[in-house]
């Protein structure tokens, strides 16, 4: 074990503060990286406060982590000291079962993946994963990812979440020329997805409720702005679009948006909103629509959407904080004052 | 013009009793049918009773239609007097849309397809159409299927609706051979989808909150029945199934039955509650399931589905009735008391 530090809420109504804790010596599929950013996301918000029913604290959020390799495990040759490594939503999983094998670890059927924090570490049994607002991480070979040279690096951060989040369904749904996708929602996932979209070369259209974000959607890679509040510019769009995704985490009518789907056409739901999404029969029984959902995105997707967005140099718009200034940041995020991604530079965390 | 007779509801408030009324002599496309049977749908209730908005009356019910060509047009050629026909719930459609020339009229795109009854008349301007509560019917060949001469032709009547709505989301989403597939409710949709899905070689569960089913459901072709009130056999089934055919029209929770989906898994809903079917965005998101809708089928589909029926010998469950006895009937539909389907003798309607 060696000595680590970062920040921490220690209940669910206390504020982040500064903490000190160990982490577990790299054992032989280990990789030990320094933590250069970290990206500020709503789940980290969320499970800090103890909004989504976990109980063990404390908890040290952030799982959208870059940083550079310090050292390896004897059985690790794809990375060593030095080089760029990233870490998203997960740590670990059972590597044994169906979605495993298919390299979709996020499905895992044999007790689920380890998330980054707040899971219990089936490499450490007794203890919980803590996560990238810290110094440093160990993390097991397999859920490493590198991180192209070519980007602004604190801006691939919220890539390992927000990136993976919307590239994984546009991907799997096969989205591409010729297609007419939305997008819902202008916040840190409708940002990547507006951009993914963009760049796998579909015509992207961008839902919002707030007329003033129409000029950053189309900057950011939107065709065409609708505002969602304005029931005929809705109306024109009926029956238009192959492919939605819903970024919405808020209570919204979910069947205003079925009703944009061509036949045969996917709205898939990444933001997840408290109250359940109430879906009249006929806004998917004609002409047969489907609603669907997708959780992040495996490890070789993961991948595969870096190796994207270096290609297409796509990063995330984001607002570089230090870490004394994330109390104040999650009360930002809350009220979705920020384009579009806090980042840590955990620079600003003393060792 | 010819006269015709047939029984209506005057208004949403009456029962059904005796109607005269005029239909057109048949067209150079159109094929001329007198009817043996009709299959009373739930549908039929619904429209005779205005309970889906609809507000032209009279309405003559009736879109499971089997019976005898009495008459072609010159252009016909597939068809000729004293062949067996039968007629589902479409009479007409725009037939150069993309789902038209898909043959997917069901979900046609310009201006929607013309209902076998209660629907404006293409063909008719002026009047709706009037269903099989009939002693005969005119329709256009493109509407018309073969009817399999090897069937008992009064329970081959409620293939044109009940069966082909089951049938159709069975092969769009390919269920076959190794694959685990649930229906949940057993009724007059219920009882078609076990035999065809255990026909096209799947492993069928049958969900029902009745105890008593059980053993009809196991005849019908269920391999499994699980009683969907007992949390510990709804438990015991989680992530097992690739597919779920949604039968019921009663309001229930939808979640409880997407919890059981594997995977990329698909629950289609195929009854229409008349609550919004409330989805927890979880239930989707992970392990990225998904939920769909299906309308009947399409012509050519519909045709497909006889001839599978043929060959695997499958007709629906039915109770033969007068015309006479189908206001009580109805009541005896609404009470789920009826093993599956009302089947109308149409040689009980006075010339």
């Amino acid at each position: 074990m060696f000595a680590c530090t970062g920040y921490a809420a220690q209940t669910a109504q206390t504020p982040l503060a500064p903490f000190s804790f160990e982490r577990r010596d790299p054992g032989p599929n280990d990789i030990r990286i320094d933590i250069l950013y970290c990206g500020v996301c709503h789940s980290d918000i969320h499970t800090a406060r103890g909004e989504w029913g976990n109980k063990d604290f404390p908890v040290v959020p952030g799982h959208e982590i870059v940083g550079r390799v310090v050292e390896v495990g004897s059985g690790v040759s794809r990375f060593k000291a030095g080089d760029l490594a990233g870490v998203g939503c997960m740590v670990d999983s059972c590597q044994h079962c169906p979605s495993c094998k298919e390299g979709l670890e996020q499905y895992c059927e044999d007790g689920g993946f380890t998330g980054t924090y707040a899971s219990p570490d089936k490499k450490t049994p007794g203890l919980f994963t803590y996560g990238g607002y810290s110094k440093s991480i160990v993390v097991d070979q397999n859920f490493v990812l590198r991180v192209p040279e070519n980007l602004e690096l604190a801006a691939v951060a919220p890539l390992l979440c927000a990136g993976i989040t919307t590239y994984s369904p546009l991907r799997h749904w096969k989205v591409g020329p010729g297609q007419k996708v939305g997008i819902v929602g202008l916040g840190g996932l409708g940002h990547m997805g507006l951009k993914i979209a963009h760049a796998m070369g579909a015509e992207v259209t961008l839902f919002t409720t707030s007329p003033n974000k129409a000029e950053d959607a189309k900057r950011l890679g939107a065709h065409h702005v609708v505002i969602s509040k304005d029931a005929d510019q809705m109306a024109s769009q009926a029956r238009q679009f192959d492919f939605i995704l819903d970024c919405v985490s808020a209570n919204h009518d979910i069947n205003a948006y079925l009703a944009l789907l061509k036949r045969d056409g996917t709205l898939v739901q990444v933001g997840a909103p408290s109250d359940p999404l109430a879906v009249n029969a006929f806004s998917i029984i004609f002409p047969r629509r489907n609603f669907a959902g997708s959780l992040i995105g495996g490890i070789p997707e993961t991948q595969e959407m870096l190796d994207f967005c270096a290609e297409h140099n796509i990063v995330s718009d984001i607002e570089v904080i230090n870490i004394d200034q994330i109390n104040e940041a999650y009360e930002r995020v809350i009220s979705s004052d920020v384009k579009y991604r806090f980042v840590i530079d955990m620079a600003s965390l003393a060792a």
